[in-house]
């Protein structure tokens, strides 16, 4: 009946960076924020609060403002990739580390009819996303978005669903489809040009995600998943997380007028959960 | 001694509305949260309890979707004219009324090269504003925006400022300047095309931003009401709230690297509070 | 048309304190958040980057922290007063300061039955709050609480109000009241024991919401007042908020099951708004 | 290359349900957020568009509020339990189905020294979880809490851990240790007292975590879960999640003061993530 520790995992959270890259012509802004997670056997930390092989996550936060200098943030995917090869390098105590990165979006702001060269603005609410495991015999990295909302007023319904005594719900051939996009890919090979990867995987996916003749959120989330592997060899998956913001006709026949889908209202909770994974 | 009603108000909070106007060639998507004040003498309802002159908070809401209908909502200032309207007609209790809105931004998504006509997504944090306080006499309409999160990389500085026992930042000539602004302009007149004033003051307004030499947040601040006064005859004054938000320099020096403006920790509290109004 | 600074204030938002009072038998933790805002005439700084006159926004948060320990911490309220004292002293350039103070809730955790001496837990979610206008010739404080979410389970209604062509609410004589109260007060005097004039007040306020016989949110909240002028004579009036969190009964009758104010679906937004000043 | 659906899940988050239960003596009230997750093989959902074995997350909502008022709500679980097995037995189509549970704390207020019968207040920040997982063939409840903010003032430190090039932290004998608490814990049964389960397993958690003297986070959050299971046999391991919330001493000494563990400053970010599973 004795105890013993059957699992442990610690780091730090949320480390914030930015980082100004001086360009002759303009100035690259890059906002992220970092999360590491180290695992090793850490038995006597824990059982005996011995904490000799501990590195504090004082020393992470430290390494991470560090690294940040010495490397060039092209992509939060390489700079994971580096950050995780020096932490499992310089701590021969762990036997992985994972390291999460969120990116924030930001543009430079017209002025004049053309992008200031040093001034910004946030672009939206999505973040870009990379998660980089590395072990002492692998490295493997994914890279997705969060937080993105999309939205299309039409080629959307939902029918012939599954009826029993508790449904109020109605037929519907023409809603709102109305969404926080969560999508993660794992790559094959972290020998990919990552920026690019991104560039076509989202362009797959948000141009099915207009086009789609929408039967459910099931089928277009299963259709953006078809079109992201058919867009590039590099992954063999992609998850999905589509819930299912709720915009709904608010009833004006009470009050003699028609709502030709013109009027909604929208409540934040609850919400309906879609989530797949798409593979080959 | 005895107790008295020294003023009251009541409404309804975050109305969120969501209209879809379906043009020809694509559909118009627009997204406000809307709030309503009323004032009056409602002491019977606060002292006896007596309901009879209380237009339920409810049937604001029905009231707020069912204008929604009936009018364009091409802008938050023209909806809150109509709304403040309506209810103060409809209401001879009512003293005063304000309506307040805010928009969220959305775009359309690029496919192929170009806009797609139906499917949206969100284009930022901010959110266009507007106050529209309406008496038996009066109309006023107050317009702005907040949330919108803007920085400079280069060009500004802060130095010489007033030095006591319990100072410890030193002078700085080359700092980001980073704030998360909201601006409100009263117009003098409700006669006048809401949509370009609006795009006019906010080009002002961060065209300087961008372009100035800023020795303080203060003296950027400045510069920015100044502009848009200059920019347009419709408004008078114009108020500002720039936070500064830290991006601090993180100290590399104690691990032999330098840290020529690159690499920032940010904190999101505490922050410095900026606010002005800037007036003719 | 040329322009002019019409106003300005600005100071250091949300510094964030705790202080830990070494008692012989238990260790007090007081956990604060306190802003600043600084007046005076600030034309300069604005126009032309002269920032002689402006102590920087980190010095007053040195200040805060220095002041905390200088200052037993007793009250919001005291420490409030010392510390708009010293900045207004210090700075002969500011004609006023107000330092606003937000008080977190902790309570000491029960360990065998007794409460632990160094042992603290998170205690709601309310905050104490307190607000101190100091000028050169004056100095006025007012007390509050915010963001304390009480609810009455019966004891409630809202019937004969107002209909019109857009109601579709019923009336009721039994509902669930839910808000979420903020209440501010004003002293007369700053020489008042605010510890015990805080108790008295919400004890007045809260056995009062909790005893009254409602017929609307209003009812309630004039009585509220009342009561709490009642109590002391320390204050002459007490502005209350209180939003009106919606419970709504889930219509079970469309699936032959009763709902006799049992189960309740809860939107948080929109909301009612209910403010009111009560007075001597 | 063609692509399938590997997994996917769909259901309702976030259902919000109060219920009353008007005891002859006091009023009940219970405060829970429901989440369902089902499991099944959508195939032609997601491929074709074919509904006919989708039941509506609307209807899921819809199932909920009549089940909770069909079940007394005793506790979570055994809400989660009934609420899983209508589920299951109700739709052939489901292979599996969550539920997951978070219980709001409210309790009555005082008045005139003792509990008022129908009158309360929100508790605290922290909410009881709960997530049922069944199958055709089996049922598995665990239970926990999260957002539990606790905090020791003293019998904490971290020193003697590993220094690398990048370390600047300092050994400390006596810190503030502050954390959020979550921790989840299975049972080995669905055959026991759920409430008093909770009540031990939560009072050694919280014992232990009082009278620690913690020479890590770590070596806490072990004693802590190495208590729960000394407490009970209804469960053989326990997963705690205790992020580091860092207090740090301001440095007083640069303005001729001593900080004796006295004033500390917070960082809401970044922050230590401590997590581990205990077992026997």
């Amino acid at each position: 009946m004795a105890a013993k520790l059957a699992s442990s995992r610690y780091g730090k959270g949320e480390v914030k960076v930015k980082k100004v890259t001086r360009h002759k012509d303009y100035h690259e802004l890059k906002d992220i924020s970092v999360s590491v997670y180290c695992e090793g056997d850490f038995t006597v930390a824990h059982l005996d609060g011995d904490n000799s092989a501990v590195l504090p996550t004082d020393t992470q936060r430290n390494t991470i403002y560090i690294l940040a200098k010495d490397h060039p943030l092209d992509t939060i995917e390489s700079f994971g990739l580096f950050l995780s090869a020096h932490l499992l390098k310089a701590n021969t105590q762990f036997t992985s580390v994972q390291v999460e990165i969120a990116q924030n979006m930001w543009e430079r702001i017209p002025v004049g009819g053309k992008q200031h060269p040093t001034t910004y603005r946030k672009a939206g609410e999505e973040q870009w996303l990379t998660a980089v495991h590395r072990t002492r015999d692998s490295v493997a990295v994914q890279s997705g978005i969060h937080d993105l909302e999309i939205l299309k007023t039409t080629d959307s319904g939902f029918s012939d669903f599954k009826v029993d005594e508790f449904t109020t719900l109605k037929d519907t051939k023409d809603r709102v489809l109305n969404t926080v996009l969560k999508a993660m890919w794992p790559y094959k090979s972290v020998d990919v040009d990552f920026a690019k990867e991104r560039e076509q995987i989202m362009t797959a996916v948000l141009d099915t995600f207009a086009g789609h003749q929408s039967l459910s959120v099931q089928h277009t989330l299963y259709a953006m998943g078809e079109a992201a592997l058919a867009k590039t060899k590099s992954i063999d998956s992609i998850s999905l997380e589509m819930p299912n913001v709720h915009n709904l006709l608010f009833d004006l026949s009470r009050f003699n007028r028609e709502n030709n889908s013109e009027v909604f209202h929208v409540t934040s909770e609850p919400f309906g959960i879609i989530t797949g994974v798409v593979s080959r």
